[in-house]
């Protein structure tokens, strides 16, 4: 076990996962969801509007995009909140595009003409690993919003393909580690995210080693780990709306 | 009871309140609180970052300040998120300095020189009077911050004076509604918003008829339900941290 | 006489009224207010620019709203221009949203449909009640635009419902100043802004004590004197428009 | 006499000139000024805020500036409040940019070494030439502010040079038009400003032939009209307080 | 020669000119220009995106409008990149201007019927002059576009008029200085840029004296110098694009 | 050969790349670099503007940043002036922060104490690949201003550690395409970008599927087109400097 890990996990556990869904009365789909203490709320809006490339090129299909933010004390210190100021992080925007472009993949924009489903992503509490469980409670919302569809006759098919999950993985000189908490981030060489989909397909996977480079040997054990811990994921948010 | 009243309430009793402290584990205080379906997630922080006039003409004090959002889907339908746009809106702006007017009068700032608390109310769910709700729960984040401030030695008396209470009021013809529901509120004639302290002393008495003027009556009413719930609000805030 | 009160008036007396209207040939009303040193520039601009939600509600209504703002050197010191910053302070939020509530008031918007009136207050020299000496302005200028819309036939019937006005009254220990200076506002406990209509109902009643928290004497005291100062004021707004 | 004259002036003639000095009762110098039925209202506010070069570059000197502004209904048809929409335009940049340059042409800058005056020109009412009539009524506030930071003692010289004047002229085929209105610059071919000293030097010399160009006998023309209009200003501003 | 002059060129000389057309594969018009070392890249784009006050008022024309930038190493030490901190600064904004409005006397906007183009001009690197450089550049760039717009055949008639130049002029005491470079610029008392057409008639003459006022003869001067170098200029324009 | 290659390339081949350094007369190090018709003119600016977490946290280092932008007509229609409205794109956001994160594995931070290199990576002409022929360019420019630190004084020992080259690859089906163009880039599945070292480490290793997602053995050839096309670039920027 890697000299970072403090808290007893095996290198390649995630923390405990805890999802709750419907924990908003307005929302078409929304949980909270939790990796070890960090906590975001994620809702998924049913809406008609939709990118305005769509209706100018006319094309048959909707949209689904979403935004991320931290409340103002869900770190260690308090930031100030974010676009008070003019302009939004640079942090915040690569997360929220992220998150939108993974979970586009998870449905069929086709299946879903001139519908929108604005998805949002609010960190309650952090503790690393914002944007990873960010992407696995908004799937469960955008599941949900994708059953209303169905339900208020608004599309002819379902449009959710599949469920998709996320997970971060360090490299720390040749231990790999899962599901970094922010105190194993902070020391860590290398901070990989991985996306995939319950067909074991790959998403997104994005190695960034700022302190550290790294070899083939890492790519190789970063996908492996990254495999395993999203196929545990998946079941965990397909157990939470009652399938298998 | 009011024909705009669909809860079984009476005109004079506020919605089921909730209060959950420490539901984060950064914050020096914080709350969740829930007036019926209304929930506000209230931290407050401390730094020593206080406003330049109190450097500049070197006031031996301290301050309290509150920033108000709402969560995107906190409402029936989605806003677009505050902030984000290069404005805030000037309804949230006026509600945060409402609230942080409010609660620098719980306090004696000069008991506290060079340290600045602030208050974050973040409305997870929206049902009418989040601005009352905000300020209960943030009284009780400032209170434990300001026991913070005691333990770790930061001051040398306790800052906190008293408990001070919110209530929201509508005026619908001859009727006085306490705490108004997002339903209640949107049909309502005027609006009103009480604060007061333990001491059933007023600090903020804000009448406003946009749809429907009214009368001494009417202003003498709303002083006496605001004293009555402000003051059962204290006692349920003094229960939640152990006082009496 | 309060000792804060260094100008020889009662405390119940407002300061010298002067009203020049017809200060601008462009708009439709237009009235220069003073209140003592207090100078206010105010115009009414009828315009066809309803806001969205009357077009898309499809309601059969016009608008009334207002914006306010300090020349920069209404000031003892200079203040930088509002809005060049990128964003407008919380207190001119705050006090235009509160003269454009006051003023709708005085009409009957559906009197009016698909027209609007935009007010402008602008402060060209500030001694203390800059709100309410706009709001007493803003009304007449308010009715010179409502007669141009008679005159011009844009409307069937006259919106004008009412004149309605403004006062400010500070709170120190037991007596109440009526009409603040900018000294006395400074030193004050507790400062409160009473909006009224010629009928004597309430429109606005504003209560705030930051530095000292008040009981239902003073709530009665400042209901007695705003509706003795509001009627005066009225006395002389109809006078300046030749009404009785 | 041009077509485009309407009201019996001749060519060469600039409109009725009225200045009221000390419009305003805190600051350092004030000039309400009016050319016609133009009106702006200028103030010099004396302070020790020099921009960061002059402190970063050790440079022993004062420094003038100047910010412009029209309110709203200044014209026939309300504009949107310039710097709300967090820019301002380019024609105020421009204009306000002019009003300092010409303006620091007037005080030797370093005889008020580290301090500023800020020059605030807010048009009230625009019927053409704001930009000339904000330097013409600009000069006497600053002359103003200079008198008092000699009576203060906050210079061991008074730093004012000279008396400096701005008009307007338009070009209309081969006729010069001195000191346009709204309803000639509107339909003028080429438009000029021009901004001389006492001892008829030139300081800003602008032609601009948006719809019309022109040749060097225009030009010629210009100057001299230039030179006598200017001349007749100081005259007038030098009466104004009291020179001569 | 002037002391000021440092690199053997006449006081009526500009530098040494270097023109290469479509220097970008996408533009409908496209030329980088040299002056020196002052280096501008420039491109004119077709669109249909006309201005709103030509939809609104049906006016029968086009437009034609322009952007000037520096990239922020185009100078000896490196700015901030413009337009990042949400404004652009005042002396873009009026080069900008100035480039727009010259080059729309280059064409015949109601040959151009609901079309526009946009000029780009920016500076990657600078050495004096670069709002006449850009002006001298964007002016052939406007001709291959208006050369486009007929080949596709989106207009009748070509729009284009006739060749526009710009020359900056300074004012060195009794001396002349034609086209100045940074370390003219810097050091001289007044600043002057004259944009002429082929026929000589002038479109801008703009003079500034910030550190030195300036008489007619300097006036004198700077015309014929201006005539001078705007027609060597227009000749080297049109061999550029092959034209006599 | 892949049915999207229009351009008579391999699969594994690149564009042909042309560098030329000392582009600016002004910056450290500047480089105009093209793949193909893609060109980006690269700056790197020493100064000792380091960020304040440098200077808070007293650390012993310098720093490397990037900034990258388009000129509005790099590309095949207009698009708008980045940053003039008020905010950056997010797509411009992602891409400088990752030019930056590579360019701070170039050089070891602790051997420029107090020093910081802007990079500004500015896209005069863009075919797709902008973000790898930038960090290609970018990395030149930031040696050639390594060295300038060296030859001044400024550091003890260089900090440049070694080159390092970026590549784009596209996923189509089963082919993998290196450095895609434009044309290319727009009908691709899965789009990847990696960032290596000349000692075959990765730094950053993107795989982003918004089309189509894609298997281990993708991952794989990924990895192997990286490294033998970084190593060819590497040898090419080697070479621009006179390195082997």
């Amino acid at each position: 076990m890697s000299k970072l890990r403090q808290d007893n996990r095996q290198n390649h556990e995630f923390r405990q996962v805890k999802i709750t869904r419907n924990c908003n009365i307005w929302a078409e789909g929304s949980v909270l969801i939790e990796f070890g203490r960090t906590k975001v709320f994620c809702t998924a809006s049913v809406s008609d509007k939709v990118p305005s490339f769509i209706k100018e090129q006319k094309l048959e299909q909707g949209w689904v995009t979403a935004e991320y933010s931290m409340l103002p004390r869900a770190t260690a210190t308090r930031n100030s909140r974010d676009g008070r100021k003019c302009s939004i992080s640079g942090r915040t925007m690569e997360i929220q595009r992220l998150i939108g472009r993974a979970l586009r993949n998870a449905v069929d924009l086709s299946k879903m003409p001139n519908l929108a489903i604005n998805i949002d992503c609010d960190v309650i509490q952090a503790d690393g690993g914002t944007r990873t469980t960010s992407i696995n409670g908004a799937c469960i919302a955008l599941y949900d919003a994708c059953q209303y569809l169905v339900e208020k006759g608004l599309v002819a098919e379902n449009p959710f393909k599949e469920f998709i999950a996320a997970i971060s993985i360090g490299i720390d000189d040749n231990e790999l580690l899962c599901d970094l908490d922010y105190a194993e981030d902070s020391n860590i060489g290398a901070d990989c995210n991985v996306v995939m989909t319950e067909s074991q397909q790959i998403i997104e996977f994005q190695l960034s080693g700022e302190k550290q480079s790294f070899g083939k040997q890492a790519l190789d054990g970063v996908y492996d780990l990254g495999v395993q811990a999203t196929q545990q994921i998946i079941a965990l948010q397909k157990e939470s709306v009652g399938l298998k």
